[in-house]
């Protein structure tokens, strides 16, 4: 009705959006995909490796000025060399995270995912001969045949599933009770993936259990008992903030609607966009990314 | 006075005991090194991370109910892939929390050292070699010739020296001001090795700039104003905080004094200590460390 020719998102997600209506009335709908991707797994490590350290309650009876001399128990968490971490959903996020958790704490992978991740097998495969060379145990991985096996065998488990009706409530009490008591979950995907009300219950029953959670079911609530719960770590839905993304998404943003204005073709590759992030030359005569290019007849850029 | 044989810190330092008095009455002084090395590792990258995307500053305002929607620019941190990490001392703890930036982050190193950390850098090579052949962007090293070099360069700065005249408040005013306005100290080292008061003042004149701490000046205490810091994560001396290294103290400490007793060789190198933790098989006839076995003409394990 404004007249608009073009819109852009600055996230990946685009259910905010009436595509129907926009293909109706030529509008080109963009997107900010391939900036989000090293970043979000970089979260996912960081909480991670926090609730394994047992960080924030850390901090917080540091803070408090709780803390009178060292004690041999004070935050005993995991030393996470040679443990396992497991991954549910091996797409590139959950590979780009895998890799921060093998190669940077040397853990042994178990993953799930309906699809074969050929090239994350691959590189474990010869990363772990590279350490061999090296004189160091290798690491290993696994595909499970199951997600259940996942969560039985591995000790820091990370959730990167598509939401939709099968991976609703993925994480519920009895999946709960399969993983281990020490274990440590970490969501950076989307809040229904956990049943947050069993979440909060497992959690006070199983107070060595830790979790670490960038989204929620009812953003930007909490269950009621989850923000008491001392083994638990709840950020704001940052997974993409950092500089370099965030800058990008806008970036993206931008040029995916200048280049609708411009009459530019679409970017041939969403996920490949560094020339368009380059300071030192300008970006390609191209959208980076629209939805409904294809709706719109819009033809792909050969570059 | 008390007639004892045998003791043992469970601990690696061990200024708190009058070794020369311990000489002198023939009692053996123990200490556990060997088990400390990844998991105090592991605490600085933790704590460098954690830093990173602010973790324990957004779970405090998620756990408030201070948030209502995603915002981009709500705690907005660094991506690690790419940047710098700096190391000062490169020595055991050091070289392990570099590669764990390194390779789990991508991470290029610039460290200083009086002593060239040969190994770290023939890794650190090998692996960005192994990163090329798999088509990716290699990692560098530099050795820098003074820590100004250092401070200056990096993103994320750990510190790793030992504790001596020469290393009190290593980082002080004039040095803090050298490095980037965002970027992160770490430091699970010595707490004297910080002026601990010139980085309160620092903390509080570049927001920006975070700060990792397991260790304090004036330990169990803060310097005033440093609790409130939002850009500070104070963690209560946890480093060695694992369950696999404490029960590895502990049990090494047992058979340092053990040892003693049975009048068992000292063994001959006590950072090589896993045949004594092996729950497999029983423990060499050794005792693991005794740091004045040559004083008291204890012989060596040919083990």
């Amino acid at each position: 009705r404004a007249g608009g020719r073009a819109f852009s998102n600055m996230a990946v997600g685009y259910n905010n959006v009436d595509v129907n209506a926009a293909n109706k009335y030529g509008v080109a709908v963009g997107n900010t995909p391939g900036v989000l991707t090293e970043t979000t797994a970089e979260l996912a490590a960081s909480l991670s490796v926090s609730a394994a350290r047992r960080i924030v309650e850390a901090d917080e009876f540091m803070r408090a000025g709780l803390y009178d001399g060292w004690l041999p128990h004070l935050f005993v968490g995991n030393l996470l060399k040679g443990q396992t971490v497991g991954v549910i959903g091996a797409g590139r996020i959950g590979s780009a995270y895998a890799r921060m958790m093998i190669e940077g704490f040397k853990m042994n992978l178990i993953y799930y995912d309906l699809y074969q991740a050929t090239r994350l097998e691959k590189f474990v495969t010869a990363y772990g001969e590279f350490l061999k060379a090296n004189g160091e145990p290798p690491v290993t991985w696994k595909r499970a045949s199951s997600m259940e096996e996942v969560l039985r065998e591995a000790d820091v488990i990370s959730l990167h599933p598509i939401l939709d009706k099968t991976t609703y409530h993925l994480i519920n009490k009895e999946r709960l009770s399969m993983m281990k008591k020490e274990a440590i979950l970490v969501n950076c995907s989307r809040g229904p993936v956990v049943d947050e009300v069993a979440l909060v219950e497992h959690l006070k029953e199983n107070p060595m259990f830790r979790v670490g959670l960038d989204v929620f079911e009812d953003e930007p609530y909490m269950k009621p008992g989850l923000a008491d719960m001392k083994n638990a770590i709840v950020v704001p839905h940052i997974a993409s903030a950092s500089k370099w993304t965030r800058e990008g998404m806008a970036t993206l943003a931008a040029l995916n609607v200048l280049g609708k204005i411009k009459g530019y073709p679409v970017w041939s590759d969403p996920n490949r966009v560094e020339p368009f992030l380059n300071k030192n030359s300008p970006p390609p005569a191209a959208s980076p990314s629209i939805v409904n290019a294809k709706a719109l007849g819009l033809t792909a850029s050969k570059l």
